[in-house]
């Protein structure tokens, strides 16, 4: 992990850069991290396995909330990478973050920053393998890459989905953002314990790691919903080169969703995280075998059919044009 | 590479971040990383060897200048990662990068950042393997996670160096501090190519992949100058637990460290990234025939004794005090 030595150091801030790594993150450091102390972390890949990467930023005000609890914020930042690892059916192994740090940034906000990375580690088996920690004049912004591995060539990808295919989705949709809205717009109304499990969903959300590499072999393409459900099927649309029809009656939703404008909403609002995927009729029994051992739903909500884009049916069975952007009704 | 969907989306971005990424970034995508198109690339890691990691951020106004041409601007970036890449002996793979722009960067800007991450891919063998762009209120922020590799257990570590070895450094000290000042302050003085050289030096540094190479199993501690060489030093000190002696009369010093200060200054001041290195006694003919390889100048300029901490002695053999924020005079 290194402090960078910038042009004019940052005033005011009462530990040095060297000395927040070595308090708080060195820690964190797992074997081949050398505790932070070296150039770069030295890892010894599996044999036989292939290594997985992907980068996500954070950034308050935008992507979290200036008064979510810094924990929680260390808990996203996690969570949103290795729900991408999750989406490939990998494993996590390790993380190297960047943090930029407001000046006025208090002690204790760090404090608590790391104590969620450490619960986010034992959570998820993955340990800190480097980063960078810079002073910014701009709002806090965090970023992180996750390394995760998979046996060779067992990679989900987005592409591979076939017509006939059918389309499932785990956990259910729309709890995020109704949590976002309580949060930000002061949204009324739902049961109190609905309520509460919105605004973790929204702060916390889980990857589904044991979920996706249960799906290696078994689905046919995978993505994690994090732009909204409709959004991330059209990126396994374009990709698999295939039309996904969605059947809006069968996406298990919130029970806040109504909250936020029904089905129709929940399926275009973001940060749910949860692993929408395909797989081949048949395969049915072994799917739900692998979520029950998951300890998370799997709904089967659509099929895959020839052709390209996404097609949204309500119970009425009237189509719902949809496109990337959002959603329309005809 | 994915575009966060933010709770307000940039207005007034002429090009949405999926449109950025597919004209600028999916070109330099290498092979693992589907055209940035999937939620994670997958790498296959040379059997027998170990794969190394390390982050490094940079920001506008802090680590570099706001007027720093685009082009450069990536050139560094990419330079500081596999320079320390090159500080453990490892080869570059790739790299995934995470991209804050301010609302209002042009798109010629962006273009000519990506055209300065083709150059640098060229230069160093690295491809791009993900990232994430996301947009900011602050100053323009760049992190960059590198990723190398190097035959199992041949990693240069900062630990090692033993009382007798010698201790080297490659190129030449200050230019880069000179460059700074030229830039930044109006630096005046010294010969116009040796003013060229000294800017370059400072927004496109050169990280040593292939001496850092040919180091394996002949340096017994490495580091790469990034905090000055003073700093850099302290650390090989403390991680080798030695004492390291330096004579600030064989430091090869910028022609231009007279403007800075002298060579005392020139030792203190950063961002040079060369490697310093200690080596035992009797590996001199190996040494120089890699550094003739590597087309790098090496330098003896001190030695490893018994102890802890640096001491810098100056030509007239007087003791210079110095310690890791700075150098002081007795």
């Amino acid at each position: 992990m290194s402090a960078h030595t910038p042009l004019d150091p940052a005033p005011g801030r009462r530990l040095g850069e060297f000395d927040l790594i070595a308090r708080y993150f060195a820690p964190l450091a797992g074997p081949g991290a050398f505790c932070l102390g070296d150039d770069a972390a030295v890892l010894t890949p599996t044999p036989g396995w292939q290594m997985v990467f992907t980068t996500d930023a954070i950034i308050s005000g935008i992507h979290f909330l200036a008064d979510d609890p810094a924990a929680d914020v260390a808990i996203k930042l996690l969570a949103v990478n290795l729900s991408d690892l999750a989406a490939m059916g990998a494993e996590g192994v390790g993380y190297l973050i960047t943090t930029a740090w407001p000046r006025d940034l208090d002690e204790a906000w760090i404090a608590e920053f790391a104590q969620g990375l450490a619960e986010g580690q034992a959570a998820y088996s993955v340990a800190l393998l480097g980063g960078d920690t810079v002073a910014t004049g701009g709002p806090l912004s965090l970023s992180l890459t996750a390394i995760g591995e998979l046996p060779s060539n067992s990679a989900l990808r987005r592409k591979g989905a076939r017509a006939g295919d059918r389309i499932y989705v785990s956990g259910r949709i729309g709890d995020a953002g109704a949590g976002l809205r309580i949060l930000r717009d002061g949204l009324k109304g739902g049961a109190a314990t609905d309520r509460r499990r919105a605004v973790e969903r929204y702060r916390r959300p889980q990857p589904r790691l044991a979920l996706g590499r249960s799906l290696r072999g078994l689905a046919s393409a995978c993505i994690d919903v994090s732009d909204g459900l409709v959004a991330d099927l059209a990126h396994l649309a374009e990709q698999s080169a295939a039309r996904m029809i969605l059947q809006l009656d069968r996406v298990p939703v919130s029970p806040l969703a109504s909250l936020i404008g029904g089905a129709a909403c929940a399926i275009v609002s973001g940060d749910d995280y949860e692993l929408l995927f395909a797989a081949a009729p048949g395969n049915e029994k072994q799917l739900f075998a692998a979520a029950r051992e998951a300890e998370v739903a799997v709904t089967c909500i659509g099929e895959v059919v020839e052709g390209q884009g996404v097609e949204v049916f309500d119970r009425l069975g009237n189509a719902i044009l949809v496109d990337r952007g959002g959603y329309r009704h005809f």
